[in-house]
């Protein structure tokens, strides 16, 4: 139902979207236009990732998943270092990482809550994450943040380079060592393997959707990237605010639906690994890679958020990681993410 | 024994406490005056609101000793609202939750240790509790700090508000799960629930004895807080070691006594909840519901503490649940958890 | 091997650095052959100490471990001192927790890592470790730094002293629970106690080549600490690079070896203690001691670090105890530790 949605969102959007901005409707309209063809497509790009995960087997799969997992956020964010707006792409990143963690670990586990008294998950994996988490947020974004307090700019960017190749190489051994070397060594049970799966598409078809949809999301973002201004004048919005809630909301709507879907089943591993597995990917695989891009740009972009981002990510993830690591959720632990997520919303919005 | 003591301090207490207010004695005497009293009066209390809770079956019982068990330091940071002291009322807050955290935890795991070589308790209380304790101080205190550094006064009372209805929503929420939804589902062994609690007092008197004692209290807490600034002056101490220390010791002194009588009993599961419990219903209602009770007075106070106390207060919510999180306790992890407080203590003292 | 190694590097490097710094040889030169006779003295004291530890039962062991095992460290850092170098001090001691933590215990986890997959260690021993990490390093070294910056130098002083006091008893302290009151309590199976195990030298000789390294150590170290401006200056080395990366490395050398020796038998235990005990050791013991001792100098020391400093130690903290509160490691959470290093390395050297 959701799928036959989607591709009706998707036939009906992307006319209006060419039609639109070809004859500069208002940009308020064609913000809203693009945001949801784009919600669409990521749903077409998600499928065909999995169709293709599953024939190309577990270890190209993983791979496959983990490249393309958060393909439109890197779209969007590419086409805005492009226009200069590295404000916009930090505060994006930083919304990827709240929103995941807090909106929809939240949602998953405050409706999966509300059907099951306690929902149970692979605490080895959620120990892993946490790990993880910490390396990528707590080291990683706060090294800099604080060091570059005392560096002129080119010491910052150098620090920024060096730590972003750093985070993409550890990143590529996490998925070695999940995929390779510790395959299933600290799987007990597992709700994630479903024998024999049949994929949706076929390769073939698999690859041209995903192509298409690639190629239509592309255009749809450097479109939607040009209309942040006028919304956020029309509605008050900041920069920041635009990053961090909207432009993180449209690029991760997809991962929202399927985790919580997926904690209505009481799937819990496959909700909490795309939520923490997708800011995992969001900080060690797109921010570092969007700072390496980014040398390519006029404009290059050093690993520094602002100190409200920065916080805000960093108590996430101390609250996701508590939260998480008895292996063990319920209503009242979803709720209290949802509403730590609603008190950073309020104060990016005063901001 | 104490409640007999407690007896005597307010039959001579409150009499001395009007006499000398009407008189002007000295406000060194009157202030240690007031503190005795206050203290005694806290224990009858704390024994009527018992006794009620008996009476009125676990759920109301809960809901009670939730909303009456800081009835004293709210009734003293009223009147210092009230009196413009917006510096004290933050501080106290501040030294509520290091006290308890550090001061009465460490008091009980110390002394309890003396007696038994390990002691153990629910951890899967200890752990929700942790998340909590994250959520309140980690997230919701840190939140607006960081984000008022680049707000105005407006903008920064909004997210204090905002905040603070989340707080209190949250806190009645964490109650709906621990009496309704989730009561006895995380409870393996219990030594919580003493069969056939008989109640000290009959239902009629404990409300007459409540009441009584709260306005006893609302009064001297009065005074009490029109001799911090000559106390100040005299002693050397800051607005904010009165508050930090002082009013926090008075204000829980009662607790600091049952938290390690538990301990030296063994029943490390109460002296657990009474000092974290405490902790959170001071960050996530107390502090919330006195932000929303300054706007209608004259001066409005955001949520918003000094660095110090900030720091102060995630320091000691880190130690606490690195401490507390493995579900057992010994004499060194109360010396630890004293050290910190002293060490906070010396601080507050010189700053 | 490596003894003799050390044997020849003693024997050539002591006559060196006499006859170098007589005849004023070039101070890069000088700077790698006092590095290096260090390091190999350093491993003639740590065998001297485990011969005596060994000959004098596990409880005076311990405890000649617990003050011999930094001696090379609290040396230079003595004659640092004297020379006024209070940055190089507080640099080093920073480099000892941050190398401790991240090089020593992930090269540990990562070279045991390539040969098992999964080694174990006592997760009690680890968790309470954990808290005194948090105690030290997150509450000891973070309240003075923020609440320095409202203080003027003797109030920051006396906060120093005060901390740097409760530190050292409290490290008294935890060696008395660990070696008297709780000898064992916490030990399910160990790998540590070797049964009947041998010394390697006689009582005597060990006090002998003790007290003989220690000099010879102090004197080395002291023509060392008076290269580091040249050194400094010659590479383009910040007195924090050297502080941080050079003093730590040279001072701590023995203890990486025999800690990758130990993880590379599978001796898990040995090599976390190593590595996590010495950082106990540093921040508990050498820095409180050291802030001490500098009363007795012109240049008196606080316990106020640079502000990246003090971020790198406690996000190493908090990755470290995220990685090994599970009790469990692998070639993964080792190259995690690494990498933290790397990062902090490369900050340290652009600052």
């Amino acid at each position: 139902m959701v799928n036959r949605l989607f591709t009706i969102i998707v036939l009906i959007g992307l006319p209006l979207s060419v039609a639109g901005s070809l004859f500069h409707w208002s940009q308020i309209l064609m913000f809203v236009i693009y945001c949801l063809t784009i919600i669409a497509l990521a749903g077409f790009m998600g499928r065909a990732t999995e169709s293709l995960a599953i024939v190309a087997g577990p270890r190209i799969g993983g791979l496959l998943n983990a490249t393309f997992g958060n393909a439109v956020e890197l779209i969007i964010s590419i086409f805005s270092l492009k226009a200069g707006l590295l404000g916009v792409v930090l505060a994006s990143l930083t919304g990827s990482v709240i929103g995941n963690l807090l909106l929809v670990a939240g949602l998953s586990f405050f409706i999966g809550g509300l059907k099951y008294k306690r929902q149970e998950f692979n605490v080895y994996d959620a120990r892993h994450n946490s790990g993880m988490l910490i390396f990528a947020v707590v080291v990683a974004f706060v090294i800099p943040e604080v060091f570059s307090m005392t560096m002129d700019e080119a010491e910052t960017l150098s620090l920024s380079i060096g730590i972003s190749i750093i985070l993409i190489i550890l990143y590529l051994a996490a998925l070695f060592f999940k995929l390779v070397t510790h395959r299933g060594v600290y799987q007990h049970k597992s709700d994630t393997a479903e024998a024999h799966e049949v994929p949706e598409w076929s390769k073939m078809k698999a690859i041209i959707i995903l192509l298409l949809s690639t190629i239509a999301v592309a255009y749809v973002s450097e479109n939607l990237v040009h209309t942040f201004e006028t919304v956020g004048e029309q509605f008050g919005w900041t920069e920041l605010f635009i990053g961090v809630i909207i432009v993180a909301i449209v690029g991760n709507a997809a991962e929202h639906a399927s985790a919580i879907i997926m904690a209505y089943k009481n799937k819990m591993n496959v909700a909490v690994e795309i939520a923490i597995g997708s800011t995992l990917q969001v900080s060690m695989f797109v921010a570092p890679l969007l700072v390496l891009i980014s040398l390519f740009f006029k404009d290059r972009m050093p690993l520094v958020f602002t100190l409200p981002e920065l916080i805000a990510m960093v108590t996430a993830v101390f609250l996701t990681i508590m939260i998480t690591n008895d292996g063990d959720t319920n209503w009242f632990e979803g709720a209290m993410l949802l509403a730590a997520y609603l008190i950073m919303g309020i104060g990016f919005y005063l901001l």
